[in-house]
C-alpha cells in the first residue's frame, strides 16, 4: 500500500466533498463520487433486520440498472435508519437531485448514510449541498481524500488504501476508503460489513466483480470486531470503470484478487486500529478447529468477551479468560489437546499451564500495541485469522457520553 | 423473602466456614455444609467446554452415590480449573479428607471451587482447614450466613433468600445462597448457571427435585447476564434432607415449585444487583417473538451489546442501539411492526419514532437504578423476561486491574 500522498488513482472517476450542515461540527458531511460513464458495481450489505433507508433504495437501484452506477452520494451525521416512510422519501429525493445535477437517471445514483439512528433526515440540507459537491469534483489525490474524509464520523484517522499492477503496457489501479470506529462487528456471511468504497479502472462484469469481492470481504471486514455490534448501515461497494482498458482475463483477475485482498485487509486493519478507545490491536489466530466456521465462532466469542478485552487493556496475561471464552463458543473440543501462545510465548499445553510459561515475559509482550494470540484446538484443520482490540475506559467514555 | 436476621432454616443441615489462607485477603475461604443423613441432590452445571476439576469430580460422585450428598465442601480464591491431572487429584484428596472428618464415604462429599483459573490448587491448605470447618458446624442463621459469606469472591454483598410454607401442621423450608459478580452469562439450556446452593427439608426423590429445579433455573439464573462470559465452574446444587417430614405430593410440589422459583429469582436478581461496577439494573421484557427461544436470543443480544450497556450507564435513551442489537440477533422480524417502551414510556412504533416520544422524560426514567425496557416484535407469541445491567468505568477498572 502506498501512502496517500502518492495515490495512483483509478481512471474514470472524480471525487469531491461538501458541507451540508448535517454534522453539528460543521465538518464536511457530503461525499460525492462520479464515474465518467456508468461503472459496473458489486456490493455487500448488512444482514441486520433493521436496515437503513439508503440500503433499501441502493439495492433497488442496483437491481433496476443491472448494477450500473454513475454516482455515489454519501452523507455522514445521520444514518437515515428507523426513520419510516419519510426516510425512504428523503433518500429518493436526494438521488433524484443528484441525478439532475449530473444529467443521469436517479437510479444510477447509489446512496449511503452514516451517523445517528432514528433522527428525522434533513433532506433539504443534503439536496442544497449537491450543486457545491458537483462543482468541486476532480480526479486528484486531494479530491479522493476529500471524499474519504467526508464519510468519517467518530473516526480519528483517514482510512485509505491503494494498489496497482501492470498488465503489459497498461496499469490497473484500485483505490479504497472506509469509515467505522464503533458498532463494528459484521457478523453474517456473505452480506455483512461496513461503509467501504472501492474504485478500480479494471473492466469486469458485475458477476465477476461480486465473485472477487466476496472472499476479499470474508477475510477482511467480516473477520474483525471492535464491539460486536453489527450496524444497520454496513455497505461495501466496488465500482469498476473499465477505463484502464484492461479486461479481467484469468491471469489479470488473479492479480486483481490479490490487490483487492490487500486493500481490504489494509482498510480492515485501519478500522480496528482506529477503534473507539483502542490501545491494543490483537490478532486471534485460531487453528485446529473442526471447521473454518468453528474457528471463526471461537475467534468472535473471544473478540467480544468483555473479560478478555479488559484484560488486554492492561496487558494482563489472564489466559483463563481466553480459554473460558473459547469454551463457551459452542464448539466441541478437549482442553487436554489445546495449546495457547500469546505474543509467540507458550502459555497452556496438555491441559495445564505450559512448563515454559513466564508471566513477566508474557505481560511484557502484551504491552506492545499489536500482538497475536494463537489458540490451537487440536480438533481438526479449521482455522481463521481475526482482528480485534481491547476494551478501555475511553471506550466507555465515548459511548456513555449522553449528548444528543 | 424474609431478611436474613429472621431466617427460618430447613431442618437436617448444619453449616460453617473456615479460613484456609487461599484468599490473599485472609477472609473466610472454606464453606462447609453437612446433612445429618444423606440428602437427595439435584444439580445443574456449566456447559463450557473448559470444566473445572470439582465439576468433573462432583458429577462422578453424584453418579456413584445415586445423588446422595452428606457434605458440600466449597473453597473460594482458586477455581481449580485448567489445572490438569493435579487439579483432579487435589479435588479427590480434599473430598477424602472431608469424608474422614465426618465419617462418611468420600463420594458423598460434593466439591466446588471458585476463584482464579489456572493457578495450581493449594490442596494442603484446604485439607488443613477441614477440621476447623467441621468443628464449627451449626444450624443457626449465623452458621448459614457464615457458609454464604465464605463462598463470595468479588461480590460486595451477601446473597441469600428464603421461603417457607405450611403443609397441615408441618412447615417446609427452603434456604438458598449464591455468589457471582463477574463472568456471569450462563448460556446453554439446561446445564448452565453459576455457584448456587439450595437447601430444603422437603422429602423428594432426585428425579422429582431435578424436574422442579430445571424450570426454576431457566427463568432465573439462565435469564441473566452481567458480561455474557459463561464461567467454567457454574453449579447449582439443590439438597433435600426430608427432615420436615413432608413428602412432595402434587399439591405440596406445586407450593414448593413456587417457593423455589421465588428463591431462585431473588438470588438471580441479587447477582445482577451486585454485578461488577453495576449502576443500573435493566429488565428486558421481550414479547411478540416467533418463539420463547427467539425472545431470549434477542434479550441476550441486547444484554451483551457494549453500545446498549454503555448508553444505559449514562441514562442515554439511544434507542437506535437497542433496535440495532435486536436486529442482529438472528431472529426475523419486520421493523414496521415493532414497538419499544423504556420505563413504560413510548419510544418507537410503526417503523419510526413514536409520536409521544419525550426524550427528557425517557432520560429521567433511565436515571432510576432499576427500570424495564419492553420490546414487542409483532412476530408471534414468544416472550421472555431477562435481567441485565449497564457497563461502566468501574467494570473496566475491576477487570483491567492487573494484580496477579
Amino acid at each position: 500500500m502506498t501512502r496517500s500522498d502518492s495515490l495512483a488513482l483509478p481512471l474514470g472517476f472524480r471525487w469531491s466533498s461538501a458541507i451540508a450542515g448535517i454534522k453539528a461540527s460543521g465538518r464536511p458531511d457530503v461525499a460525492f463520487a462520479v464515474a465518467d460513464t456508468p461503472a459496473i458495481a458489486a456490493a455487500m450489505f448488512t444482514s441486520n433486520q433493521l436496515v437503513a433507508a439508503p440500503l433499501t433504495i441502493g439495492k433497488q437501484h442496483l437491481a433496476a440498472t443491472g448494477n450500473k452506477v454513475r454516482a455515489v452520494l454519501v452523507n455522514s451525521g445521520n444514518a437515515n435508519c428507523a426513520t419510516g416512510p419519510n426516510g425512504l422519501d428523503a433518500c429518493q429525493l436526494s438521488c433524484r437531485a443528484a441525478g439532475e445535477a449530473l444529467g443521469c437517471v436517479f437510479d444510477e445514483v447509489f446512496p449511503s448514510s452514516t451517523g445517528i439512528i432514528g433522527v428525522p433526515f434533513p433532506t433539504n440540507k443534503l439536496i442544497a449541498a449537491i450543486p457545491a459537491a458537483a462543482s468541486a469534483l476532480g480526479s486528484t489525490a486531494a479530491h479522493a481524500e476529500a471524499f474519504a474524509t467526508a464519510i468519517l464520523t467518530t473516526d480519528t484517522k483517514l482510512k485509505v488504501a491503494q494498489a496497482s499492477f501492470a498488465v503489459g503496457e497498461k496499469q490497473v489501479h484500485l483505490f479504497g476508503c472506509c469509515k467505522g470506529a464503533g458498532m463494528i462487528g459484521p457478523q453474517v456471511v456473505p452480506h455483512a460489513t461496513m461503509l467501504v468504497y472501492l474504485f478500480t479502472d479494471l473492466a469486469a462484469c458485475a458477476e465477476h466483480l461480486q465473485a472477487m469481492l466476496n472472499p476479499a470481504v470474508e477475510a477482511s471486514f467480516n473477520s474483525i470486531s471492535i464491539d460486536g455490534d453489527m450496524s444497520t448501515n454496513d455497505t461495501v461497494l466496488l465500482l469498476a470503470s473499465g477505463a484502464s482498458g484492461v479486461e479481467a482475463a484469468p491471469e489479470t483477475a488473479a492479480a486483481f484478487q490479490t490487490a483487492l485482498n490487500e486493500v481490504c485487509r489494509s482498510l480492515a486493519h485501519a478500522i480496528i486500529d482506529d477503534g473507539e478507545g483502542v490501545t491494543h490491536v490483537v490478532t486471534l489466530d485460531i487453528s485446529g478447529a473442526p471447521t473454518d466456521a468453528d474457528a471463526k465462532l471461537i475467534a468472535r466469542t473471544i473478540a467480544t468477551s468483555p473479560l478478555c478485552k479488559t484484560a488486554w487493556s492492561s496487558a494482563d496475561p489472564n489466559w483463563g479468560r481466553i480459554l473460558a471464552a473459547a469454551g463457551r463458543a459452542g464448539v466441541v473440543f478437549d482442553p487436554a489437546n489445546i495449546t495457547l501462545h500469546i505474543g509467540g510465548l507458550p502459555v497452556f499445553a496438555n491441559g495445564a499451564l505450559a512448563p515454559a510459561y513466564n508471566e513477566a515475559a508474557t505481560h511484557a509482550a502484551m504491552l506492545a500495541r499489536e500482538y497475536a494470540i494463537a489458540l490451537d484446538l487440536g480438533a481438526g484443520a479449521g482455522r481463521t485469522s481475526f482482528l480485534t482490540c481491547d476494551l478501555t475506559h475511553e471506550y466507555v467514555s465515548i459511548n456513555a457520553d449522553y449528548s444528543t
